[in-house]
């Protein structure tokens, strides 16, 4: 099943839909915490604008160097764990919605994921138990400013400002996840090429780990690692990811007002 | 004015009201978004538990290396901008609860820091306008796990296990904050003394950066760093956390089910 978060010309606070063919069948609330009732409404996909798919409430937690070729152009060798860091859900955009580059210096590159949206209050999970607390798989795009990752050592900032964190275009609840292309464009051009089999902890490593750190909560999103494959992307440019059975996530590239390109 | 977020008996989803001597004046919602409408009805502290003052709904920020000696004894000196990083929101607990020990090697420890909570959505405020977006003060207590901070490299598991955001005892709405002492207790020994005058970042400047980077909610918090005095407390042990004029915020260490102390 296929979930998105959608507004419309007539109602403009965000509503969730599933989608049938070419339209949405309209639900009573977020199914993250209302289920799945049905309002007997359904409204063409034309007429809806496609919102990410969620806005976590709480976290959106990040695995940094979670793919071994990744993690060599980077220069780390074999972690012990999963490395996690947050973005601020202020960060997060929809299909469509501009990235802001903000006038910073150095490139701002994209990072194609796949994102887990966590469906229950979760705290010590077992790897077993993973599948439980799960609600379902999107697309993110863990922007990330370079050389402010390394000016700050902390990635709060580089990777936190405002439309870093587009995710969509929806919810995608039955999904094997383990073994999904991912693929980035810029301008229609492959930049960037992966596959979730060669995560280096899995989706079930990962719930145990984090949950023992963090309790997560029903909308948290956790974006599970970038493949290699660095590259930036400039204002007037679109970066679109793709990940197989997930649908394409495009947003166009637009420079902050105080912005200037050397 | 004094503003506490409390529970009774007979109510336990959290109201907000204004302290006046020892009762409680309820307000009509939180203050935050509903201004301070009054109910009519006033509760005993005696019969009040009183709660962390605000779960945000996005951002508990913290900035890092804010003291010149706390740097120091970081191994930082002359940072060119703040150092900003993130808690989630599910690390924070309110007075009396109590910090739960992880399984972790190394100390945990202890950093008193005065805590500004927003009241209004805030992008790219200019310093001189600062005091426009900010609600009030409260006391926060950024519990950091040492050696989690230089195995990860990044903070934000070491910073953000449940229950390392102590909050509290109320938010002061008026008051100075660019002078007051700030002292941190284990077992009632004083263990770290500063004062807010020796922000390195003050907090006209820290709205300003912080404000640039990404949009602030009401209720967001921004710790404003911590004076030096690193010091580790366990289980069993007492963190108290007093800044002139805001209280004293009290919580006591309780090893986790699965920690064995060294």
């Amino acid at each position: 099943m296929k979930i998105a978060r959608f507004a419309t010309a007539e109602v403009s606070d965000p509503r969730y839909g599933i989608l049938d063919g070419d339209e949405l069948v309209v639900l009573t609330g977020d199914p993250m915490f209302h289920g799945y009732d049905t309002t007997g409404e359904r409204v063409s996909l034309a007429d809806a604008r496609i919102l990410a798919p969620v806005i976590p409430r709480s976290k959106v937690i990040c695995v940094g160097m979670n793919y071994a070729a990744h993690a060599k152009e980077m220069g780390h060798d074999g972690l012990k764990n999963p490395l996690i860091f947050l973005k601020p859900n202020t960060a997060v955009v929809g299909p469509g919605d501009p990235i802001i580059l903000p006038p910073v210096e150095g490139r701002i590159v994209h990072e194609g994921e796949l994102a887990i949206v966590i469906g229950s209050v979760a705290k010590r999970v077992k790897r077993d138990d993973w599948q439980s607390v799960v609600f379902g798989y999107t697309i993110a795009n863990d922007v990330s400013a370079r050389d402010v990752m390394f000016a700050d050592g902390q990635w709060a900032r580089a990777k936190g400002y405002d439309t870093f964190c587009p995710l969509g275009p929806y919810i995608e609840t039955d999904i094997d996840p383990t073994n999904l292309e991912i693929e980035t464009f810029v301008d229609g051009e492959l930049r960037r090429k992966g596959n979730t089999a060669d995560l280096v902890f899995g989706i079930p490593e990962l719930i145990e780990f984090i949950s023992d750190v963090w309790t997560l909560l029903p909308g948290d999103v956790i974006l599970t690692g970038t493949p290699d494959g660095l590259g930036g992307f400039l204002d007037g440019q679109t970066v679109e990811i793709q990940i197989e059975g997930l649908g394409r996530l495009s947003n166009p590239a637009k420079n902050r007002d105080d912005r200037v390109d050397a």
